[in-house]
């Protein structure tokens, strides 16, 4: 199993990022012009295709092993009510999640996806983060490598995703501190918060980023200080899935947010990445601005737990049965190319 | 089997359009309330699951038998130099559609459709419009009751989709004399025409237009004059998938160009419509704002052939599989309401 030994080992890898395959990069955009279509008239499917194949290191990329990985925490910072719901509701739906019931649950079955969700410490909220680091260097590196974890070996893709009451405060924190912007323009209603919830949203995040303002600017530092453990999971998973280049399916708001601390640090840090939505979170659409990442759906979605990215994976499907089932001109003896 | 006796008939049935059913509404609705997850938070998946309930009158919607009907014809206007291709391309790809070559045969059984390929006299394309009418009034009947005749008994859904080389430049003509706005304003690259060919395209458009400016504007006339057979077929599809409450998904700017003529006189017309994507051809973000559509999906395809539409159903897919699938607050013992 993959894991960092340190935080060292985790920034080490920051910097050491493999790149697509070159020769599958090549094979697959080759063979997309010789399907039976006109030139680039498949849009977005056609690069779906493609960047599997460079990823997946072959001309015709398969999910065959695609994994949803939902990662679960609490939040110290919640007792100034920046949520409509207490924390015991993150634990009742990784309940409704093992038991079957959630929305990931149901888009991770018609996405032919395995589920793999992952609680951290639900009993053990992080530390207030507007008076301490949410996190202490182990339980950080913890976090971590239980999400490196969920990256087995075999997987042809993995769809990230998470549950946290409270953590779309952490999220834009993590937004304002990497990639600048005021709270309050990082900061929206959540599941649902009222424009006082929001006020105290944006107070909250403010006291983060002073009390953290002096703190070294690092990813893991970033992390520590300003995330959680289903965000600092988040992040352990989709480097560790790069390390293995595995292409990655990215969720919503808080999801972005996880991996901001590394993009603003190593931009080809999303390169691997596809973001399957634009979450209705008002902060999202800046933030895959910022990420460099065009979503593939704009649905209104502002679940979380994957779902939005668990959805998406229907469409990469569609891209790749266009590519690995589709006639050349050769083949289907269309005279000329279109 | 279904069908339109006369122009009248045809005309006629625009007048008496069924609406979704109340019930089935509202009890989709409640049940969308009560699913494990903060209201409104699945955003388009919930209006899709109930919009579904209501065309096909049931609380719990399914799509068992999905079809993805295809219609092809050809156009007498081509002389003018209007597309890339010869026309002998559109029974080229029907043949691919036929041995299972093309995109939508992929996306087809990507999103468990079966597909219906109806090749409407390729071999006797239409009359020049710019000096005639495209097709008599036998003509123009017959192409429609071969789209009304997909609409078989027991069908949960309908795709329809196009093939007809030159059929954007009968597009732009429809989407003028239905909505008004000037041929250049409706004429874009089709499959892929340089800016010459775009200037040809304006140049038919406007004869026709003008050729056609004093004829009755009614839906058939419109669709008989400037339109073609597949054209014709998608409108007689759409209309008799209407009067038996099957909700259908729109493909891109030839098949929503389709239904303009209708849906001019009879806004209601797409209500039982969604738009399964927007097309990159630059006239169809516009014709969708006229038909009052939100496209589900937004990824620069520009096929046609039904291939954003179908790979629109399994979005679709994923809402049905959250709006049956998951478990209600009291099922799940989720303490409350999120």
């Amino acid at each position: 199993m993959s894991r960092f030994a340190s935080r060292a080992a985790f920034e080490a890898a920051l910097a050491v990022l493999p790149v697509p395959d070159a020769d599958a990069t090549a094979a697959a955009r080759a063979r997309q012009g010789d399907l039976t279509k006109p030139p680039g008239s498949l849009g977005r499917l056609e690069d779906i295709a493609v960047f599997l194949a460079g990823w997946q290191g072959r001309a015709r990329p398969a999910i065959k092993q695609g994994r949803a990985a939902i990662f679960a925490g609490n939040h110290g910072f919640v007792v100034h009510g920046v949520s409509a719901f207490p924390i015991s509701v993150t634990q009742a739906m990784v309940a409704n999640f093992a038991s079957g019931g959630a929305a990931i649950n149901a888009l991770a079955g018609a996405a032919g996806l395995d589920l793999r969700v992952v609680a951290l410490e639900l009993d053990r909220p992080t530390a207030d983060f507007t008076i301490a680091p949410a996190m202490d260097e182990d339980e950080c590196l913890a976090a971590i490598n239980a999400g490196a974890a969920v990256v087995e070996p075999g997987l042809d893709m993995l769809v990230v995703g998470e549950m946290g009451i409270g953590n779309t405060t952490a999220a834009a924190a993590l937004c304002s501190r990497s990639f600048g912007g005021t709270a309050a323009q990082w900061v929206g209603p959540g599941t649902g918060v009222d424009p006082a919830g929001i006020a105290r949203k944006v107070a909250v995040v403010e006291q983060a980023l002073a009390f953290h303002a002096d703190a070294p600017h690092t990813p893991f530092e970033t992390l520590r200080r300003l995330g959680g453990r289903e965000i600092a999971a988040i992040a352990g998973a989709v480097l560790t899935a790069r390390q293995q280049r595995v292409p990655v399916v990215l969720d919503g708001y808080i999801t972005c947010a996880a991996i901001a601390p590394l993009a603003a640090s190593v931009p080809a840090m999303t390169d691997h990445c596809l973001a399957g939505h634009c979450s209705a979170e008002p902060g999202h659409i800046r933030l895959l601005g910022h990420l460099g990442l065009d979503p593939l759906l704009s649905l209104g979605m502002r679940l979380g737990e994957g779902s939005g990215a668990a959805l998406a994976v229907s469409v990469i499907r569609g891209a790749l049965a266009v590519h690995n089932g589709m006639a050349t001109f050769a083949e289907a003896g269309v005279a000329g190319a279109l």
